[in-house]
């Protein structure tokens, strides 16, 4: 059984990209600046953005953090958006989910140049995506390929199970993992709230990813001898054992179904890791688009 | 088993926009205007472009075929496509495919307004269709939607099994059924050249639709009692006992699985006619949509 190491691989990439941005200070070039907008003071928004930009500042990119008031407008949103669209310094931005109720998220997606769209959440992106155009994936998903890829796992003609329907992983994993090209060539099975027996399918399945958010949902007797398993799921479960108070859940019980499997990814340390390099990958790929046009 | 009737269904449909045609011009109203441009002279492709003129015509709509030479150059077209976006006149309008060789079609896609790509091919109208949002769907798929719920098949919680990874069938397909809400809510896997023991999963599916282009690849043997049957397949298979010297086949052993299903389409007249239908649908919402703006 081999641990699909999301820490270790997470920082050879913010390594790679590190000496990539070197490489453009060296030559006198700008180096890539992202943006992240965030609206309001929701704590664990504020714990991922502050996360992004001391990321950005290790790898050596340019960042900016445009924090905008709980009571900002839909309208002032938008025109801030426009700034940024139009702004030729900044090469990629991120507008933090989720937004103040008095914003339509859908208008505010919609409104990001999709050129600068490093969250790959615009719908032109994510349509480029399913019909096999070069684009920017989001992070997450594009975090589980790379791992897919850097330990080598075979997926051409494998069944992958997907469990969730979510826009920001199972629905983009259901799509890449059945794409033309590695990682891909998979069949893929997308499960969800409404799928009856589930164990039935998981039984069956050579991968599977879940994005579930039920601690501990997948068991070992739902899985086959040799599975490979991809666990995105991220609950705190309450423990008064630990100084927190809490402890951070996968959706796999990791202990049993590790036995079980090929290789697993663990949680915390396994996909969480991997979001915030391929979101500077992204911005990375942004500049140099910029630089081309 | 109920055959599922393309034919009469797509009939249905022409006579309701024809009603709400009808409607428009008593309140003198601007008719829906559909466009067509061809390049070229392929012989299927003006067969398509021919039919879906007369179409436009059988339900009141107002249509214009653009017909260019297979020799005009992609920056003709790309002029001819901005001059169709910027024409109030016109509602909606197609690019029909294939494309000559000297002109690239994925620029072509995305040089569509979207407001107005009643194929539902640019990659924003793709992405939204992926994300849940109001959009243009696909002729083909959109057809199936509606067939499977004018004939009220049950599709939550059921397994549906998509043959095929096009852009055009298989891949919207698989994500119009996992989608949330009627028809949707089923379970998915989406089979594929690369599949393996493809026959193992079929025998599984509730659902099975089909869009591969491999004459009567489906045999009964593959599928399981009550199995639900929906047959993209559109392939001339040549036979000399027939005036045309072909006959269509489509990928499905209709005589023998059909005693199996619960509900089949036949090919020709099952998916087939539904496609032109659902493009005039397609349309008449591109008209009420200008209207709002």
């Amino acid at each position: 059984m081999t641990i699909l190491d999301g820490k270790k691989i997470s920082n050879d990439i913010k390594d790679e990209i590190t000496v990539e941005v070197q490489k453009m200070k060296d030559k006198g070039e700008k180096v890539p600046h992202l943006a992240a907008v965030l609206v309001g003071n929701d704590g664990a928004s504020l714990t991922y953005v502050g996360s992004k930009v001391r990321s950005c500042e290790r790898v050596g990119f340019k960042s900016t953090l445009v924090h905008l008031p709980d009571t900002t407008s839909e309208e002032e949103l938008l025109l801030k958006i426009e700034e940024l669209n139009n702004d030729d310094d900044i090469d990629g931005f991120i507008v933090q989910l989720p937004l103040p109720p008095q914003i339509n998220s859908e208008r505010v997606l919609l409104a990001v140049d999709p050129g600068k769209d490093v969250d790959g959440f615009h719908p032109e992106n994510f349509g480029k995506m399913a019909m096999d155009m070069n684009t920017f994936i989001p992070a997450t998903p594009s975090g589980i390929l790379e791992l897919l890829e850097r330990y080598k796992v075979e997926t051409e003609g494998k069944h992958t199970v997907v469990i969730g329907r979510s826009h920001i992983v199972g629905r983009p994993m259901s799509i890449l993992m059945s794409r033309k090209g590695y990682p891909g060539n998979s069949t893929v099975t997308l499960t969800h709230s409404r799928t009856k027996d589930i164990s039935k399918i998981t039984a069956q399945a050579d991968i599977i990813i879940s994005a579930l958010g039920i601690p501990e949902f997948l068991k070992a007797e739902m899985v086959k001898e040799g599975v490979v398993i991809i666990d995105v799921g991220i609950t705190r479960v309450p423990d008064e054992s630990h100084p927190k108070g809490y402890v951070i859940k996968g959706d796999v019980d990791f202990e049993n179904v590790s036995k079980k499997a090929s290789f697993i990814t663990p949680v915390p340390g396994g996909v969480g890791p991997m979001t915030i390099a391929m979101l500077l990958k992204n911005t990375l790929l942004a500049r140099r688009q910029q630089k081309k046009n």
